[in-house]
């Protein structure tokens, strides 16, 4: 399973294309949209979260409410993009310097500057139209094919914050991923804990009266992950390896972790490894899980748990300094409008690119022509290693 | 830029072949077997590192002290594998029951089990001989020639320790490669901060003494990227997710970050960004490093810094519990010999791995048939964004 | 270089995402539907070619006519969906009886019956749809961009039919590109040699009149390559293989060969093989060009020549045998209509696919970024082989 | 299932490693061996044949007959390299000028020209020593892996000398998959046709009586695959598209065609597609097989037929005129000792490269961390399809 994305903030549509998904997957316009419409929601969102609806049409890939084997294609339409065919449009323009909303000046931050510099762009528009984070709504179509197939073999994936701006929400260790869908939903910041979640709309209605941003970390946690996916016999081929970089490739993503992760610094040998147990009902089993349910490269059997962090946006009211690269002076980079902060939207993007990575690894060991071929493989699979 | 590796712990030979590499880079079995050697020291190392010193022999792909252009190929042999021939001969047995040294007890925090479940292994010893960190050994060969490649380029990589069970070396933002690279080689736990370090060591005999390991933070520090090194056009092509996913696949490492990482989460967006300067000699640069040197999935020009997180080993003297996968009997995993802490080895394997990373991204975007092409392009490019 | 493809023939649209074009190549909307328009031409079409024009809308990666370097988004509408909702649409149905259009009935020569057994489909127009080489406009549209990029760095190409049902072109060995091309679009059937193409059309009407199909042989022709791209250092970077590769896989085809291919096996070495010259002016080059400008897996400066055959369509009037698989009772393969020869429009396709593998070799081995730079790299490249 | 070789023609040896085979396929050396040797035979070998036994050495992945999940390294040896260290030693010299055996002189056929321009090499030798045909020992070392994995599914495949030298062998469309490998095998020039092979023998004595060298086509044949291997989904996953760019990547092929190939130019539509049949013992099957078991990029059930043509060895005694790339000056590449025919070996290393791409499209499809979980659901999967 592969993904190609392509599209720009202001252009006409956002389009991805997924290649490799088996037939006869049930899948239909609501399960995207309702990932898109997930993505838009969180406290803290500025106001194009809420004018424009990202709905997903399906064009390719899909017939009657099933995969067909082929690639899928998915089209997010910019209504938007009537008052931005001047500036965003396709054919040549006859005179470049007549075009309107040229960016000279980079933000810190961004992609502005760097992008600038590969790429040769002295209109900065041409970066910040692809770079932007909008970007991530394709992304989360792609996962949401993924996360379907997940959800079809009993594998639940979902995100949450776990702190902004130094709040953090407690842990609640034993909820089920039914319970963390639920409260994740339930809040407007997708927080777990709800007196955390309080302090965190407020630090994000302050954030945003100073005219300052503010990140967090979001978790994904996964149930329903049999043990052995993955593999440990190259280095490319570790599910944590691979879930990492995805993450990491997030905008705004700055550090990524599994279970305790740099806990595990600061902990001796016996207190961070997950003993190994058996009953003949379930199985091998641990009673801990500190290390997110992988180990070797390999899942373990136990929830899947990961963490990012996202840094603030850095598109501030409160002005941060740049230099034109036109003039070479310095001036504030000042915006607009903007999001305070992101971090709710991030936690399902996260999830988004965590489902993907887990349903290609998931496909590349277990036969994937066929859905229900899939769906019996994994469930033989289970009882295998039931009785191993 | 790509490579495979092969080999067991206690098999004939590690192997790696490093694809793609340019014509005409000095390259020496010296070189190679600098990294190798760093490789086996630090503080806390057990006995096995001491007797076997790893060398590689070169038997491809270079002729007369230069790459032909065509791919590398590394040996390191195992002098010890006649004292294995029987336990880990490729020639059928026969009596496989006869076969010394079954391994039918998944040690916690290992491959073993989740392994053996995919692979159906019954004699774990198929897992553990190549999910052993050995393997890592072939991979700092390859990240050797990478790192070779990279300071005949001007860039400069070094990895260094941070941080073990809890104790944190301070901060030295104003050193440069130089400085890291000689105080790391300089302490025995490859730390910058003496004091720090002192500390480390007795934390390692401490735990040895315990019969316990402990784990830590090892960070890596490459001076002298120019801006605009990876892409923001596609999320697979991001170096910052490039670099965590080959980091979070270093075996035992449960995190990955860039600059302040998770502080991130903690900082108004003022504090975060880099602000964005300007003088005729040097063009744009930053007056601050928080974000690693990484924006928008480019580097921006500062030093591009990373760390990760290594877990304690979870081979202990001091037993964990895991079930035997015969009799299903729980047992104490108990061991012979071990190493109590390995971070040292880590931070030098981390470099190595980031450094593969990097260059294949140098190459990917710069002309790379012939080593001193790609020279003259990085030295045109470095003028033309400093003019930009 | 990249690209994804996806859309069913009857489906709402075809999309392309091409990724990893340079930024600032010119590209409009024109440049591609000249290929797609040439696509639907040639003698021998059905009905369908004739009333639909497919005409491309680019969707992403392009800016007042110039490429950004982000990813390239092509959509080719399909006006005629209206009347297929009910048959393709991608909601589920209340009754899956009731769909129409069903297909049970497998056409030998195509994807139906072997794609059946792959995915599962017991309604071969899950098949049909995609296998269909309606797809290769979406190839041609990829193909397109690749073209424009080659042409602007003096590199140009064209396919034009060889051979029409055992009617052989005579040679033109002196012909220039310009030449090729001019007469190819001149002819109805592609070809060069008007007596040929006169008797092609001759046979085509005649196969029409019979209910029959033809197939032939198309040559590519690209001027313009220097020496040495492609690589001969590991097996998967060779030039003709990843041009064999991309030919093999259109539809219908089955067979490729490089200058005079087959009869290779049929003359000694020495009369095989082309001599090396050089003279101050121009370098090195050869007076002949028997092995099509490649060896070795490079080109070697002298005009690429490839050709690949397909064979007769297989949807004939004059039935073929079949089965269908719900009866199992046998069937004559009968059809409604179809075009009798589709070797002019495939020589147009295969020259497209084509360029996509030279582009990307080129984009592989040349610093691609901005495509200004590539421009200069490639003379630059062009001048140091001539004195090399 | 994924593979890199190294080594060069006169180097210590040459490296293969193969990644992503599954855990419990029976591999021995002697198996590997096997197809080595073979490679090795043929009337008209030059004298180097004869004197070096390519033998390999498992040096990773394989452990008591049976592979282990992790890559598979294998190595051969180059006994000769004693005499060469000097020459291709890696380690630095003190003085390049003095380095025996340069080559200034590229051979016409080769890629030594065209190889140096790209590379940037003075002294050919540092292209000829990659790109000799000698790399296709470890070509051929990794498809002996996959063909081994093939024969324990009841997989057969075989190569053979279609022709040489216009010397065409008689079609024995009958002949098992048995027949044709006894009978190959029995050959000197691996031909199943005794009358053609006389002829050949003779051929290749008078070529060699001449100076001359002499080419052909060579087939290889696939008993036993099921229908569906591969797919029409997306071009770069039809297996036809596969072969064909691995076996134009083979040293000195210029073409590949499928069934009847270039002869479906010349067939009406009627007479080249292979009708449709069904019964209850066997399913669906084909009563002629001229597409060659391929149809829509995948496997019809019928066995898989595929062409390759070699052109004659371009080493010569009868000189070929060139250009010392040093004086300018032109002279007659003249050489001292050769193949004159290589096409026997040629029809071996096709099949071993063609099995490998076979093994891995099977791989892509089925589950395959366990090679008897592979085994079982590919007789599954031919029961499906028998009563689909």
């Amino acid at each position: 399973m592969r993904y190609l994305t392509a599209g720009e903030s202001h252009g006409k549509q956002l389009t991805t294309i997924v290649e490799g998904v088996p037939s006869y997957l049930p899948l239909t316009t609501e399960d995207i949209n309702e990932s898109l419409l997930e993505r838009q929601k969180g406290h803290g969102r500025g106001k194009r979260m809420q004018i424009e609806k990202d709905l997903v049409d399906i064009v390719g890939g899909v017939r009657h409410g099933y995969t067909l084997g082929s690639p899928i294609a998915l089209v997010i339409h910019n209504d938007d993009f009537k008052h931005w065919i001047d500036v965003m449009g396709e054919d040549p323009v006859e005179d470049p310097q007549a075009v309107r909303r040229i960016v000279s000046r980079p933000r810190p931050g961004h992609a502005d500057l760097n992008g600038a510099l590969k790429y040769g762009h002295r209109d900065m528009r041409n970066v910040l139209e692809r770079s932007s984070a909008r970007e991530t709504a394709a992304r989360v179509a792609a996962g949401a094919v993924a996360k379907k197939l997940l959800a079809e073999l009993d594998i639940n994936i979902v995100g949450y914050t776990k702190e902004i701006a130094g709040i953090k929400a407690v842990e609640f260790p034993d909820y089920t991923y039914e319970e963390r869908d639920n409260k994740s939903k339930a809040s407007s910041v997708r927080c777990l804990d709800p007196q955390a979640a309080e302090q965190m709309v407020n630090a994000i209605d302050q954030a945003k009266k100073d005219g300052d941003s503010i990140g967090g970390v979001v978790e994904v946690f996964v149930e329903g992950l049999p043990a052995g996916i993955g593999s440990y016999v190259h280095y490319d081929r570790k599910l944590d390896g691979r879930i990492a970089g995805a993450v990491a490739s997030i905008n705004a993503f700055k550090g990524v972790e599994f279970g305790i992760g740099f806990e595990a610094a600061r902990l001796p040998g016996s207190q961070v490894h997950d003993e190994i147990a058996w009953d003949k009902e379930h199985g091998y089993y641990r009673k801990t899980n500190r290390l997110g349910g992988l180990e070797g490269g390999m899942t373990t059997g136990m929830p899947l748990v990961v963490k990012g962090v996202m840094k603030p946006i850095p598109t501030l009211y409160k002005p941060l300094q740049s230099v034109d690269i036109e003039t070479k002076e310095p001036f504030n980079a000042s915006i607009e409008r903007s999001d305070s902060c992101a971090v709710p939207a991030a936690a399902l993007v996260m999830e988004h690119v965590v489902a993907f990575e887990i349903a290609k690894a998931i496909l590349e060991q277990f036969p994937h022509d066929q859905f229900p071929k899939l769906q019996e493989a994994i469930k033989n699979y289970r009882e295998e290693i039931r009785v191993f």
